[in-house]
C-alpha cells in the first residue's frame, strides 16, 4: 500500500485523480492540498466525491506534504509545479507532474513559450510520461512529465506512421477539439455555460498554443530533421473528450495495409488503445470516462492523404489517466489497476 | 463464478448493464441477446465496450438462453417480459426483471394502465426490487420486479416521512425531470437531438404516466387509506439523471430536525443513499454514472411544507445499477460488488 | 424616432436589449453603457452584434446620459437602479428598470428581502410592467418595474384562474425551471459550462428566492385575503428559457372547460400569449428568441388539481423583450414593434 | 407581392424557411406542402410558428402546386428535386431548389456521386446559388440550385485567395465540423439526442462527402488546372451552425497583408459577410439565427500556411437563409429583405 498526496485537487484535474484513485486498491489518498478550500472536505468541494474519501482539502507545507505520503501528483499550473517538485524529489519522493513544467527537453524551447525555468536540471530527467512511447525509462523514473491532452491525442495517432515512415512529416497538420474542461474551473467568462453552450469556435490559431511544442518535440525524436506542424484545438460544448483530425501526405507507394500494420505493430498489446476496424471512426462518447485512446484512419488515394482520428477522455488519458498509468508503472502495480472501468455511454 | 445473461442488450439500459458487469469479479457475462443486432459483437452495437468484452449479440430459443447462464436480466420493453420470465423461472432460474411487467401487485391496476396480463400468477411472487424497502425478501427471491426510474427517485425521498408519519398523504406533488435515456434508444422524431437540444418540457401530465400507480403503490403501502399523488414528469437535455422536487404538506409540528431524524433513521446505514447536509440539495451531475441517491431538504416555514430533492442516474439507481444491487443481494455478493466506481464530475 | 439608452449594456439582458432595438424601427439606440467595457464597440463585446450597430460602449454622467436619449433601460443590478433611476426622472425621461428595485410595492417587503431602499418615494408611481395585467396603467407610465422572469412565467400562468377564483390560492405550488442566461453575465464557478452541462439542480428552495415576494404581490392582488405560495427555482443546462409548472388545487366543481374559458376570456386578443390545445403543453424551444408566452394546462381529476404549463424565453419575455412592448405601450408604437421575429427552432 | 410556397416544409430547412418568410414584407407564404403532416397546420407540426401562421400543410398535385404560388423553393431531398422542378419550370415559375440536384453543372459528376440524374438539360441553366460569387447571374436566372451548407461555409472563406492566387490549391485541407440540424428530421438512431448529445465525431472520412465535389467545382472555378482537396465533416453537438477551418500553403511572398487585402477587396460590400479583426476567430454562437458567413484568418509563418475560419448557421446561411438571399434577386427585391434580424446570443 502506497500512500499518496494530490497537490492542487481543486481543479478538474485534481477531482478526476480523486475519483480515479478512490477505486485503487494499492494505494491509499492520504492528502490532498488546496488553497482555496482548505479545510473543506473534498467530498464538498466536489459532491461527487461524497461518501467516498473523508479526505478535508488541507494547505500543507513541504515538510507536512513529505510527511504525508511517498508519491505525488502535483496538478498545479505550470510555473507552480517547479517551485513545489525538486523539494519532494529531494526528499526522495516520486512525482508525476501533470504541469507542462518539465515536458520540454530543452530549456530554451520551455523558456520561449512560457517564462523562465528555476529548475531547469530536472529537465534531462524527467520522463514525458507517454507508456506507450516511454514504458520502460516511466518504470524506473522518479519524475514524471504528465503529457499535455491534446499532445497525448495527437503523438499517439502519429507515432506508428512516424516510426515507420509513412508519412511526409512536414505536410503534418492537427486539428484538434477538446471539451470545455480543458479550460480548466477558473471563474472566467469565456467558460460560462452560456459562452460555450451551443457554440464552437477556435482559438490560438496559427501555431500559437503551448502545446504545439511538445507535439513538435514528439514527433522530431522520431525523424533525422527537426519539422513543424500546424496545429489548431477548438472549443467543444462538452465537459471531457478530446478528437484530433490529423492530416499527413503519404510517402510514395503507401497504401491502407502498411498503415494499419504499422498501428498493428506497435498498439496490438496496448492496454488502452484500441485500434478501430477500416471505415469505423472514434468518436468522444465512447471512450468517455476511461484512459482509452480510440484510433481510426483513412486513406484517401484522391489526394494521397491519410486522415487519422483519434479520440480520448481529455481529463482521463490527457491527464489524471494517464497520470494513474504512470504511477502504476512507477510503483510495479499492473498497469491497469484503477483503471479498469469501461467508458460510459450514453 | 455466477454465469449471467442480459435478454435485450441493444438498449440503454442493456448496454448500462453490460458496461457495469463487465467489471463485476463475481459473474461471467456469457449472452447478450438482441434480435436487431443479432451476430454482431457488443462492443461494435456499443463501442464504448470495445476491449472490454467480446460478446456476440444473440437471437437465442428459450432454451438456448436457459442453457448459457443461471441469472438473468430481461431488459425488454413490458409485455415482452411477460412472456420470457415464466419460462426462466420455469427452468429454475433467477430473475431480475427491467419492465413494469411485474411491479404492480394488483392485476387489475396493471391491466388499466397498460394491457392485458398473461402471467399474473407471479405479480404476488415478485419482488418489487428497492432495496432500502425491501432487502430482506429480495435475498430470497427468484422474481425481482425492478422499480422504475421515476418511482425510485420519488419513493426514495418519501419513504421515510411515511413510515414516520410526518406528511400529509394526499398533498404529495412529486415534480420529476428526466434525462432523455429515459425515453429509449428507438428511433422517433421526439428523441431527436434537434427536438431535445437547448429544450425543455412536461409530457404525461395530469397524472397519465404509467409510473403513476407505480409510486401510488408503494407510497400506500406505508398508509391506512390509499392516497392518490399528482406527477408530472419532464424531459431535461441531458442523457443521464433524474432529479425529483417532491412537495408535502407537514402534519402539525413536524419540524426540520423530525424530518432530518427520520432520514437518519432509515438511511444512515445504506451503501447506496447520500443525504445531503442542511441546506445542501442534490445535482443530478454528482450521482453520474453511480448507484447513489442524493437526498435533501428543506422545511418551509412560510408555507409549512417540505420541499424533497431526489437525484439519481436514472439508467443506473434508476434502471440497470439497481438491478445489479438486487442480483448482488440475491446471490450472496457483496452489496456493492460491481458498483463501486465514484460519480463522475465534470 | 426616439432616442433610447441602455444602461447597463454588458449582460445578457442588455445584449439581448441591444439586439432588438436594432431592428427596431421607431426608435434610435443612441447610448449604450458598460463601465467594464467602455470604449469598446458593442459588436467587439458581444460580436453576434458586429455590423449590427456602431455603438460604442461608454461610462457616462448622469447629465451625458441625460442629453444622449429621451428613453432609457436600465439593466442594471438591483441597489444600482435606485441610484440611477430618480435622476432620469427628474430630467423628464420616461424608464423602464429591469431590476427587482421598483416591482414591490410595500417598502418594507422589499427591505426584507433586498436592503434599504433610498428611492422608495417611487414605488407607489411605478407601474409593474406586465402588459396582461397592467396596459393601461403602463401606457401613461414614465416609470416601468419590469417584472422578474420567474414571476412572469407563473403570474401570466395563473392570473386567468385566480381572477375568476377557480382555485385554492393556498394550495399554489410553482415549480420553475430556468436557463442559465438567468444567472448573468458575472464570472462565477457555479455558471461555468462544466459545472451546469449535462445536469441539473434546484437552489435557494424553501421560499428564500427574491422572487417569491413579487408572485405573491400580484398573486395577492386578485385575492381578498393574502396566501404564500411555495415556489422552487432549478437551473436548466440551456441558455434561453423557462418553464414554470404550477399546481393548484381546483374550487368545487369546477372543470376543464371552466378553465378554459378564464384563459380564453383573458389572452384571446394577447399578441404575446399562445393559448395550447388541449393536451398539449409548451416547451422552451418552441418560444425561444421570441416574446411569447405559451400557456397549457390539464385537470388530473383523480387528484382535482390543475397544473399549468407556461413557458418562456427568460431574456425576452422575462427581460428585453417584455421591456421592449413596455416601451411600445409607454411610446404609443405598435405593441409588438420590434418583436415580430417568430421563435426560433431548431 | 409575391405569392410563394414551400415544397417539403417539414425538415429543419423547411421550418426556417417557414420562419423567415413569415416576416417578410413583400411576399406571401400561400403554400407549404408535406406528405407526411398534410392537413395539418404549420403551427402544430412546428410549434414555433403558432400564432405566425395559418398555414396548413397539404400534399398538392404539380397543378395544385402552380396554381398556389408564382415563386417555390424545393426543400426536398434530391432525386425528389430533380422530378419536381422540371414541371414548375415548364409552368414558367421561378425556383429555388435546396437539393443537390443542380449544383454539379457535369452530369457524369452528378452521377458519380447521386445517381442518374433525370433533369440534366437543366443543368447548365441553373446557377449556383451563392450571391457572393454569382450575383448577377442570380438576378435573371429562373432556377437556382441553392448551395450545400459545407460548401457554403469552405468556398466562402476560399474564393479571395483562389481569385488572386495566394495560395497553392492542391494543399488545400478543410475541416469541416457541423450541427445537427445538418443531419435532417428523419428518425434515425445515430441523431437521437443521447447518441450525439456530449460528444462529437468525424464521419464520411476520406473524401467520401457528397459535398465534395461541389467545393471542389466551385474552387476550379478559379484555376487553371482542377484540383482535388480534402475534406472531413464532423458532427457538433449543437443544432444549428458550421465552423469550417481551411488550411492551405502560402504561395511563395504572400503575407497577413496581402490577404486581408484580397477579404477586403471581395467582400467589403457584401451585406452577409463580416470580416473580423486580425487575431479574432467567428465562433458558431454569433452567426446564429443570421444569415451571415463570419471569416477571421491567420498567417502561420512557421509553417507557411494560412488558416482560415469561417462560420455560418447552416440552416440560415447554409440553407434557407442563403435561398431568401437569392430570392430577393430574382424578384428585385432589397437584398436583406425577411433576414434583417441580428444573431441571437446567448
Amino acid at each position: 500500500m502506497v500512500n499518496v498526496a494530490i497537490i492542487g485537487a481543486s481543479g478538474y484535474t485534481g477531482v478526476e485523480l480523486a475519483r480515479i484513485l478512490c477505486n485503487h486498491k494499492q494505494i491509499k489518498l492520504t492528502a490532498a492540498t488546496s488553497r482555496q478550500y482548505a479545510n473543506q472536505p473534498l467530498g464538498q468541494v466536489f459532491p461527487n466525491l461524497r461518501k467516498m474519501t473523508n479526505l478535508v482539502c488541507e494547505n500543507l507545507t513541504t515538510d507536512e506534504l513529505c510527511a504525508s505520503a511517498d508519491f505525488f501528483f502535483t496538478a498545479v499550473p505550470h510555473k507552480t509545479a517547479m517551485n513545489i517538485v525538486p523539494d519532494l524529489l529531494a526528499a526522495g519522493k516520486k512525482v508525476v507532474d501533470l504541469s507542462a513544467d518539465f515536458r520540454l527537453r530543452d530549456v530554451s524551447v520551455y523558456e520561449q513559450w512560457y517564462q523562465p525555468h528555476s529548475a531547469a536540471e530536472f529537465l534531462k530527467e524527467a520522463v514525458y510520461g507517454l507508456p506507450e512511447l516511454y514504458r520502460k525509462e516511466i518504470r524506473t523514473a522518479r519524475l514524471i512529465a504528465n503529457p499535455g491532452c491534446y499532445p497525448t491525442s495527437i503523438i499517439l495517432g502519429l507515432a506508428p506512421l512516424l516510426k515507420a515512415g509513412c508519412i511526409e512529416p512536414q505536410s503534418i497538420i492537427a486539428d484538434s477539439k477538446s471539451g470545455t474542461s480543458g479550460a480548466g474551473r477558473s471563474a472566467q467568462v469565456g467558460s460560462l455555460f452560456c459562452e460555450v453552450a451551443d457554440g464552437f469556435r477556435a482559438y490560438k490559431v496559427g501555431g500559437t498554443h503551448r502545446h504545439t511544442p511538445e507535439i513538435e518535440q514528439e514527433i522530431n525524436a522520431f525523424l533525422p530533421e527537426p519539422v513543424q506542424i500546424s496545429f489548431t484545438p477548438h472549443l467543444l460544448p462538452i465537459s471531457r473528450g478530446i478528437l484530433s483530425t490529423v492530416y499527413a501526405q503519404l510517402k510514395p507507394g503507401i497504401q491502407h495495409a502498411d498503415i494499419q500494420h504499422c498501428y498493428d505493430q506497435m498498439y496490438a498489446l496496448e492496454p488502452f488503445i484500441r485500434l478501430l476496424p477500416e471505415d469505423t471512426f472514434p468518436a468522444t462518447q465512447y471512450v468517455r470516462g476511461s484512459n482509452f485512446c480510440d484510433i481510426g484512419f483513412k486513406v484517401d488515394t484522391r489526394t494521397n492523404r491519410v486522415i487519422i482520428l483519434s479520440a480520448i477522455d481529455n481529463i482521463v488519458k490527457g491527464a489524471a489517466g494517464q497520470a494513474v498509468h504512470n504511477m502504476n508503472l512507477m510503483c510495479g502495480f499492473d498497469e491497469t489497476a484503477g483503471l479498469e472501468s469501461a467508458p460510459f455511454f450514453p
